[in-house]
């Protein structure tokens, strides 16, 4: 029998990322008159927390799965995350990318030494693509949140959180805000912080996480789920692995709009000077519009990643611009 | 006599203020194949680094002057910065405002509990308004950078990026590029790296720091000055103060043009995940246009601040999106 992810899992990861990754800053923020604090994880290398879960995975295999290299399948953050992982230990990395991933996230994976293997979204299975080049090359799959090492590394973000928070004010975390894909990040999170509430945020129709955490099994994505910005987040269906951990520790999910997206990421530029991406917003916008229940002085939301065109960065902010 | 800012000075001013300012990150950057590294400090409270020395300065008041209140004149950061710490210490703040600052910092100075006081950039002397102010009420007035206490709190931002680089990389920075208005932050980082060489950035036309370097005292700007969108750097004559630091330091000064500042915030957008205002990006811009001499592993650029109008920002933005 497998493993689960565990509490001490992310210990131990996180100890072994620690020099690999940025500690990205935990940084006050005031909404609603309230001091919180914002996980600023889009200011890790590659834009999002994916580094750290590749960092951890690729550290654990050994020096003859090193030399078969590494095949990973991603929208474009997970991506990034492997292809730097895989470039400072000497790993060659192939991704398999959907062709309409935005193309900061494309050329960043190239520019990080991957080579890119590109399907269409619509028609072709990047698991299929994924499974079939492994095979043929001997490489090891790197998944994007179905795996117990990688699921471990992300959760080095919540070991970084309890640290901050307590250097900064003598207390942990009460309550997280965490945006949610497949559920490796928040999953994670609720093992490093088995005190705190964690609340998933996914964007509107995409919100199978909050689904499956009520029905208490994987519920998959409704096939007619309405367009969304947050490329990062779509994802059809959540993995034991990443439910069960969440289900354990009481979590529960919520959904923001497409236009809260937007108000969070003008927020996060006006307010915190930072750039995220839609798919790193959902949590900001979730606590600006309320729905994660009441915030509190102990309350963290975290924001990852920052990977966005310009142009249509430029577009949403310049919609916000006259509020 | 009066005492000169100090090395010393710098190093009590990193302690006092330690505890009531955001250590920012020292970020890893790459520019033209080299790494290389970025004080982010437009996330500072604020968004920039002026409520170090404002912190510093409110700190060395006594319960009498305290009660007084303070008075500053400032485009926007300085502004922000004072009021922010004059609302942690329970004193009164006023600030003298052009009445064309960018509404996103009268906006924030307000929100932080100052009284504003417009004046027109044209007519009227700020400096005058200030000292009235301050002579009618008893307040002291917080200088922007002519100060040696002000200058002694910007330069934290120096200690921090000494502290943090040797966390990272075992090593001291040999150079720092810095953004240059009146000077405060530039002699302060010089006071704090007297190994490093400092490179001042000033916008094309505004570059006095960089005269009054060549020339061994201050150069007034010329009067038919270009338009910048520099707001924060449109400091007219530095002081000796500065001055004095820089030139001892054995700094020279650059300037960088609107265009390549644009394409600075830009690339911190889209690289860095940072919004940076144009006068907080002309370090990052030097850099990339290669004007601030050879750049090496151990070369710091700092990023500050982050404060710039949601629209100017979204148009600058866009008008890069494309290439």
């Amino acid at each position: 029998m497998h493993r689960k992810p565990s509490r001490e899992g992310v210990q131990a990861a996180a100890a072994r990322v620690a020099d690999e990754v940025i500690r990205t800053p935990l940084l006050p923020v005031e909404i609603g008159g309230r001091r919180l604090w914002v996980k600023a994880e889009c200011l890790q290398q590659g834009g999002s927390f994916k580094l750290r879960g590749a960092t951890n995975r690729l550290a654990l295999l050994d020096a003859e799965e090193r030399a078969r290299g590494v095949v990973a399948f991603s929208s474009g953050n997970h991506a990034q995350g492997v292809a730097l992982a895989a470039r400072r230990l000497g790993v060659a990395a192939t991704i398999v990318m959907p062709a309409d991933a935005p193309a900061v996230k494309r050329d960043a994976t190239l520019a990080a030494g991957a080579r890119i293997v590109a399907y269409d979204r619509a028609t072709e299975s990047r698991e299929e693509i994924g499974v079939r080049l492994a095979a043929e090359s001997g490489a090891t799959l790197v998944p994007s949140f179905d795996d117990v090492d990688v699921i471990e590394g992300q959760g080095s973000v919540g070991i970084e959180i309890a640290e901050q928070m307590r250097a900064a004010t003598g207390e942990l975390p009460d309550k997280v805000l965490v945006c949610c894909g497949g559920g490796g990040l928040s999953a994670g999170i609720a093992l490093a912080l088995p005190e705190a509430e964690i609340v998933t945020v996914e964007p509107e129709g995409w919100d199978d996480m909050a689904r499956s955490l009520e029905a208490g099994e994987p519920v998959p994505v409704a096939p007619d789920a309405p367009a969304t910005r947050c490329d990062a987040l779509q994802t059809r269906l959540v993995s034991p692995l990443t439910l069960g951990a969440l289900a354990a520790s009481g979590a529960r999910g919520v959904w923001v709009s497409e236009e809260e997206v937007a108000d969070a990421m003008a927020f996060a530029a006006r307010h915190l000077r930072l750039v995220v991406e839609p798919g790193g917003a959902v949590a900001l916008a979730a606590a600006l519009a309320g729905k994660g229940g009441p915030l509190t002085e102990r309350t963290v939301v975290v924001l990852s990643g920052g990977n966005v065109d310009p142009a249509v960065y430029a577009e949403i902010l310049a919609s916000r611009a006259s509020g």
